[in-house]
């Protein structure tokens, strides 16, 4: 039996994971990723944990996906600003230590491919994954195939602008989708409505705990149909009808998957995305498409690396 | 020598070109579309027209780019306004004519399919080509192929929603690129401003003779330093800025490429697109894209219909 190994590689943590050709995950590792004075030292732990995860399986090919700016054809980190890196040539380093082919891909469309791989049905050929977090990203696949463009910088989707007079985004620009949908944002924009007074379930809360303000706590109150609780989400909805409106429109995928804490809330954002995406003039290109929430998915960032 | 046949199938016209291995036009004739009581007999009418535009010649294949919701796999038109047909079978409709292999498209993916062969660079992959002129269409091409979607729908860029509380669309939708861009829009534009009593050259005309407010006279005066005149292009540039930012973040193509009338304004239009485009904080997507105004291409679409 043959295995493929993938590594998911972050600023505090790498997960390490050899996967089957029945694309599961037979053995996990994790690497704590901080404090390393340079690329080399990290990509030589990095390796010498391979080496152990490996050990007895015969494995065919290695993947690593990497928040930052990749060159996946040269497998280059052009830059990752949460590993301090700038051109680290990883490909070339790890295949040193793990003398396999190694391929080298930003981390948000490893876990677009991982979570096409395993959650899309079989002949499904464009679809969009976007992952509802503290950020919004994304990834394409198109034809059957990861859309990488020109630079590998395809599939930033959390930074189309919605509203280009919107709140800041941590990127610099306004109203970016991020901003109406990642974590820190809804948590603030509710602590921003309950300064000013607003009426609400969550104000009790808030005057005791102030740190209990959470997503999920604002979804618990949005289904008790707390009026605050349940904007927050059609705002969600709302964006995200706008963003799948446009990338309908430009893409006529067939579905878009999410994935991430916020897209837990479900019902909650799928109602009002559905009543945006349903004002939409041309019909079949929205018609043709279907949304879904990603079924709990452990370690997709190194499974879907694994699959590159 | 072998050649290929395009039509450029139109609520009025329908132009038929016979195009040599060089993708040079050799052969060309124009048929009225109006009036036919069926699909049967303007296809028949069409087979007459490319039996003669043949003669002589050996060809290989045939492509229609039609107006309209396509299903270019089955060769059949969905929906077409302008030629009032619904599920019309063109493509066998045709090959009983012709007896020659017919790939159907929709118009605007032909024409951006010819533009991509006769004007992008060799080796160019990713490319956007966006018609602006009374209203704004556009074609993908990813990887060197024709992105069609799911349902043939993909590339409906002129009607991605820049401004949610925008102008009315002739879509039904508010506030999409191209009620920003599309030619009547920008005429709207001027007119009411020239109603609302503003100072500008443009007045003088528009009291004399109000037809003679074109895109291409409020580039003239543009290009005169006229203050209403160059707020119009700036207001062109910059949603079409906005919308090449999304475009760029998500795709991440190498080139974009304009054709049609509006495209004519030239630097009164690149000049605020780029200043919109290089406010966008993510870097690398931008600076890979380069923005280009299509040379004259005359008979594109059945140029581009052609290449299918």
């Amino acid at each position: 039996m043959t295995y493929r190994m993938g590594i998911d590689l972050g600023g505090t943590t790498a997960k390490l994971a050899l996967v089957s050709a029945g694309q599961k995950i037979v053995r996990e590792i994790s690497v704590p990723t901080a404090g390393f004075p340079n690329a080399a030292l990290l990509a030589e732990k990095l390796g010498a944990a391979g080496k152990i995860l490996m050990k007895g399986a015969s494995v065919q090919k290695v993947g690593v996906g990497v928040a930052g700016d990749i060159d996946s054809e040269n497998g280059i980190v052009r830059v990752s600003p949460n590993l301090g890196w700038k051109n680290v040539p990883l490909g070339k380093l790890l295949k040193k230590h793990l003398k396999q082919t190694v391929v080298v891909e930003n981390d948000a469309n490893a876990a677009a491919w991982g979570i096409f791989h395993t959650q899309a049905p079989k002949h499904t050929q464009n679809v969009i994954v976007m992952t509802l977090g503290t950020g919004v990203g994304g990834g394409i696949v198109l034809n059957g195939q990861l859309h990488r463009g020109t630079t590998g910088s395809a599939g930033e989707i959390g930074h189309m602008v919605i509203d280009e007079k919107g709140p800041l985004c941590n990127c610099g620009n306004r109203g970016c989708l991020e901003t109406f949908v990642g974590g820190p944002h809804l948590i603030r924009y509710v602590q921003e409505a309950l300064v000013a007074g607003e009426k609400s379930g969550l104000q009790t809360v808030y005057k005791r705990a102030p740190d209990e303000i959470t997503p999920y706590l604002i979804a618990q109150f949005a289904r008790k149909r707390d009026a605050l609780a349940l904007r927050v989400w059609n705002r969600v909805g709302h964006a995200l009808g706008r963003a799948i409106g446009d990338l309908a429109y430009i893409l006529n995928p067939e579905l878009v998957i999410f994935t991430g804490g916020i897209a837990q809330a479900g019902s909650l954002i799928l109602n009002p995305l559905w009543k945006t995406l349903n004002t939409r003039s041309f019909k079949t290109p929205i018609q043709a498409l279907k949304i879904k929430i990603a079924a709990d998915a452990p370690h997709i960032g190194a499974l879907g690396a694994s699959l590159l």
